[in-house]
């Protein structure tokens, strides 16, 4: 059963985590819980990936989400921030694999393309539409928790998708 | 109380993470387990980090460390490499953050120091002194738990040092 189906968008970042619980109701998208976490910045990375783990295991059995999803990420600035994103991406991962959660992972650009119809379009329109597709006239989150808000989003849409084509 | 102190020594890997726990009894190191954690390669990410995490709160489990070591990473081939050596570090982290299990870090070259008195000591001399320093004469485990009974020795012995010196 799809209807009512909650999905945990996920930007995952060592200092900040973005993250977007969304449900599919009647074929609609509906913002269930959105925000971040931020890790304590002057503790240990182990403590903080610690800290990021937990509370996202907080978050995901209050809304139970049945799938997840996360942008995929190819390129890095250099291979320190690598390092840390990647950190914070395998705390997230863990997570959700550990409460069983699939989870789907997106390429930046097919994202934009779901959402915008354009897979160059600019921040400024995916966070526009992750809006527009939430109904949410004034959205008075984070740049982060729209990242996490529009990965969700574009995963209901491919698996909407998916299930009318038979995929 | 140190006396039987359990530490577990980790190094991640997203194929292949060694582990090592040893225990501290009248001031020296005794073998607990060691072995290595395999993720199944032709799964999707989240779903190894999944297992690597599950397998290591296990093991927590089963042997109670009262405190973890990994090795400090600096350096990385490219950000590729890094990105997924940093998603095996996170899943890690998360696992004995999540157990209250405080972790120490050190550099490559403190660990070779500390074993073998030279920074930059070959792998094979610091796999010498991981066998010497536990009593084993013939070790057969693989290389990756080698490196990670090697953390764990480090750090029982840098814990005795600042207990002795009062740091």
């Amino acid at each position: 059963m799809a209807e009512g189906l909650v999905v945990l968008g996920l930007d995952p970042g060592s200092r900040v985590t973005g993250y977007g619980f969304v449900r599919e109701l009647s074929g609609r998208a509906e913002l269930v819980a959105t925000g971040t976490i931020r890790t304590p910045v002057k503790k240990d990375m182990a403590t903080r990936m610690g800290v990021l783990f937990d509370s996202l295991q907080e978050l995901i059995r209050e809304h139970c989400p049945a799938e997840a999803a996360i942008e995929n990420v190819f390129v890095a600035k250099n291979p320190s921030s690598a390092l840390k994103l990647g950190q914070a991406r395998g705390a997230c991962m863990a997570a959700c694999a550990t409460n069983k959660i699939p989870m789907g992972e997106y390429e930046p650009s097919k994202i934009k393309k779901n959402l915008v119809g354009l897979g160059n379009a600019p921040k400024s329109q995916v966070a526009f539409m992750v809006a527009h597709c939430l109904g949410i006239k004034k959205p008075d989150w984070p740049e982060d928790a729209s990242d996490a808000l529009a990965v969700a989003i574009c995963h209901l849409n491919e698996r909407r998708m998916r299930r009318l084509t038979g995929a």
